[in-house]
């Protein structure tokens, strides 16, 4: 049986939490939160797990694993303590929003030689996975090009900009991830040209908006996000690899497959709402990586060096949108 | 140098006349329409014929073939008229609505040995035509079960119900003649359900306007016809065909490309308004059909015979919508 | 807390029997089999049920309800010891393969007033219900035709034809419940042209593969139901119902979004693999309504009286399939 | 009657003589190509023309109009023989290689107040066009990001890469026109990614094969460009337009509506192999533009400064792409 501890009761908490607790063979057993509230209560009791703190959580040798999906500013120092005592770790993006930090962290993770996996669920998404494993094959021949299109719902409030460290940082982070997981080769240079077009709240908080990044890799292959923070459609995330021998496409998850036609033409179904209902199977099969990690020693699809690499891509971006200068990366990433 | 003359100017005759002299190395002599009209003038200048009468085009012996567009209840006339002349003669569907005189016209033509085509456009269409094609190259396996949709954009008005013959003479022999061309083998038995759903001024004429057509063939295989004198989408021609290894199906063809995605969902083009538009392609190619048989004798996809039997399978359906009795055909149609 | 038993281990009863002990605020208390199996073993410990026999469940007055998804010559009698007893029951389809006993099961059924769902799984899934909500909104004007495409991935094995009552009984009574669900009222007439076109084991056993039934509605409406025993693409289950004023289509559920596009034109992914996985949202919102209905007295989309009708209409399909004749039904079904 | 002169009866030739002879009221007087060949000839006898020198045209007074669609390094010369002798000109892009050259001849074209047209027939594309209308009516709000695909089948012969101007000036300018023609207001920045990745021949005559290029209007909108000089699908145009209400989409036009599914998913048609075939109606359309423009100034979609600002923007896009700097534009393109 192995045994698990989640930190944070919050959105993407809850979901890390039942997934884990529904898993064969394991325990969730402690949930942390410093923020009481029915939610934290609720969780604990469909989960079965008791609420405590983190001191009791390190502290708790039968515990194999900790599940990170607190406030962003607490990864970086409940990283450390499980590699301090030598517990396997699940954590969400980002490290930290402080690049030295960051650096630091994943040093000393890799150092420690703990199990350790990143919240990157896309990588899980049975579409995505598709796609990824398409091109390994080698039957669609070399990747030339990957197009995607990233799209929340709704622009989020101005305080999430404010302390989530903006889109770049925050949303692009998943695409640049995607990218790198698609082109498999170090990324040499970022453009990104950021405006605000749609949330004069966004621009006061001094973020942007709506962005288009380039990414081009050692050998020239290229990647292009076209991102946004608001999309008529509802959360929108479409994938393009554009190969030698063929196109591939990872489209959104309608609703339903009803369709209506009329005079106007045929509408089908709007995709499902936000990341929550859209990636619901990868977040389960990410857990089950994560137990799997524990179990066998079974490699995750995202690691420690994953998230370093990915936050080093979206600063670069950010550079760039700021002085509208391309940026090379040395050694790449 | 073909000549050819065209009998009637209306919406049908306009098209052939126009597809006749956009043939390389065709002249279209003669137009014969009874009614003067400037249709029937901006026709004749466009196409270059001059208008004339039905005897001096049957008198006229540097004609080689003539199109009848004319009249429902001209055709037998000017089909026997042709076969006596020795014209080669392209016929607009159907024959005749009285079966004996239909059979007797098609025995006459047949003994004649003029060469004789009747316009079932459909069969020209390049997707039915791509999907007979696969099915007849073998790699689809045997041919199961094929289901039609056919609608038309509005109900025609009273009128033309009363002397079109209604709506399985008129509309559905287009569709049986479909199933025909694909089950390859006679239709051993016909089961109609027809109800007067949508318009009651069809519904006074004595007429149904919302049918079901079963039609099984000798070896058991199966065609269904779902068809209805009003389509809210517009214009509705789709079929599919169930084989061993594919389903083969062909959609309709949208007025464009552009799609609309919102919140409600992703809106593709409204289908090609009616037959003029969506199936201007295989009117085209009907016409250079007719003129490859003038001067190749290459047979065409649809022949007198082929007007008989689809004539004898509406009545067929006709008689048991009448009944409420299933219909089985001596012989095969 | 509502306590459930669960009668059959096998596939059906596994979805079941997970999917009760899923919901919130129920105990999934015992699971009766008489067949000792891994499966059986396996099902109790991962539901938390006791292996029992069906007097000690029918005689513990704790019991609030029962799932029947034992073989089919079980039924009848566990229906008949609900009622007796007055547990709550939910019950696969069909009531019995006996007419006679159907109709006297389905009398004391109602005369018990227990509370009674039938298995019609597909009322619960979200494409069809939205298609019939938006029906029964007005929006899509009075519904006229529906047409069903329903076909299985492979033939089953002979021994299954045998047992299950043929392919009407088995399996085009979901296409007929379907067709009641949304026409709404009592179907007059019905004719079925059935074939064996694709099994001759199917045939040795004196049943049929392929058949279309057409349904005519008191008031004029058609529904046609196109099935196989296989279909190329795997599991398909589709629907469009064509309305005034629009048509509402219900189509497959592919198994990704991937798409692959060459130059032999666009791929898109494969239909859900087969039923278990098409309706596993259906089977959980089911097994919901079942709560529902015993903690409040929801009604349920689909009641006793809806699986006798059914039943009356695939019957009436056999008869008309092996008559060549058109069946009608006194009062309707 | 208006009288036509066509320069140049290669592909592109052939397409606007045969349309600008179908024009009812306009005869096609004369042809001329330095080349004979049985191609010339054969467009000859199908149009009326005759065959003639420049000279003569620019001499013959009653020659209204004159189509430049003779290889590039003529055009220069032959608009501004046309503004000197008063004749309405249709010509093909680009206006010349030499941007010096092309700013003179824009400024004599204006200069001059002659009729004067670019040959960018996207713009008159009907779904393109449709997009475009959409936007113009505001009902989809603002245009926030434009992303565009654009592939051809395969890669040109290194000769023509050669003269032609390579990959940005020859193909990405139809791109580049059509985001000013949808962003409607100047771009003030350019940045290109370009790689030669599928052509090793390509690269040998210093040119990229594969790009993306970013441009940013004065206001902040986005539009990219993803190109490539071989596209596995065939011909592939397709452009998404991201406006605060709605997402639009133009795809590509496939050859036929038969679909194929089998156990391995649904197969659609593929797209229109190449410009000629994918954009008939377009060419027809500009075509009569042509005529209209002549006949009662009705404004076209793209004149000759259109030329030339789209030229700006490629020049831009090659220095971005060598330089690997991003490129800002003096009072925008």
């Amino acid at each position: 049986m192995i045994r698990l501890a989640c930190f944070g009761a919050g959105r993407i908490g809850r979901v890390h939490a039942l997934n884990a607790a529904a898993q064969p063979g394991v325990i969730l057993t402690c949930l942390a939160d410093p923020v009481a509230s029915p939610e934290r209560e609720a969780l604990a009791a469909q989960t079965g797990a008791s609420i405590t703190d983190p001191d009791s959580i390190f502290a708790d040798e039968r515990i194999d694993g900790i599940i990170i999906a607190s406030s962003t500013d607490s990864h970086a120092e409940l990283l450390l303590r499980a590699a301090e005592t030598g517990k396997a770790v699940f954590c969400e993006k980002p490290i930290s929003l402080d690049m030295a930090l960051t650096q630091e962290v994943t040093r000393r993770i890799e150092a420690s030689g703990i199990p350790c996996m990143l919240g990157f669920q896309r990588r899980y998404d049975c579409s995505f996975r598709a796609l990824r494993d398409r091109i390994a094959s080698g039957v669609s021949g070399p990747l030339e090009q990957v197009v995607m299109f990233s799209r929340d719902p709704a622009p989020p409030p101005r305080s999430y900009v404010e302390t989530s460290g903006g889109m770049f940082r925050d949303s692009s982070i998943h695409d640049v991830d995607m990218a790198r997981f698609l082109l498999d080769e170090p990324i040499a240079s970022v453009y990104a040209a950021g405006s605000c077009l749609i949330s004069p709240e966004i621009g006061a908080a001094g973020d942007v908006d709506s962005v288009m990044i380039t990414l081009v890799s050692a050998s020239g292959r290229q990647a292009q996000i076209i991102a946004c923070r608001r999309g008529p459609m509802g959360y929108d995330q479409r994938l393009e690899a554009l190969c030698a021998n063929e196109v591939l496409s990872v489209g959104n998850q309608p609703q339903s497959t009803l369709s209506i036609t009329s005079a106007e033409g045929m509408l089908s179904a709007p995709p499902e709402n936000y990341f929550i209902e859209r990636f619901a199977q990868a977040y389960r099969d990410e857990m089950a990586a994560f137990v799997a990690l524990i179990r066998d020693g079974t490699p995750p699809l995202a690691g420690i060096r994953d998230g370093y690499e990915a936050q080093r891509l979206v600063e670069a971006a950010l550079q760039s949108a700021k002085t509208g200068q391309v940026v090379r990366l040395e050694g790449g990433a």
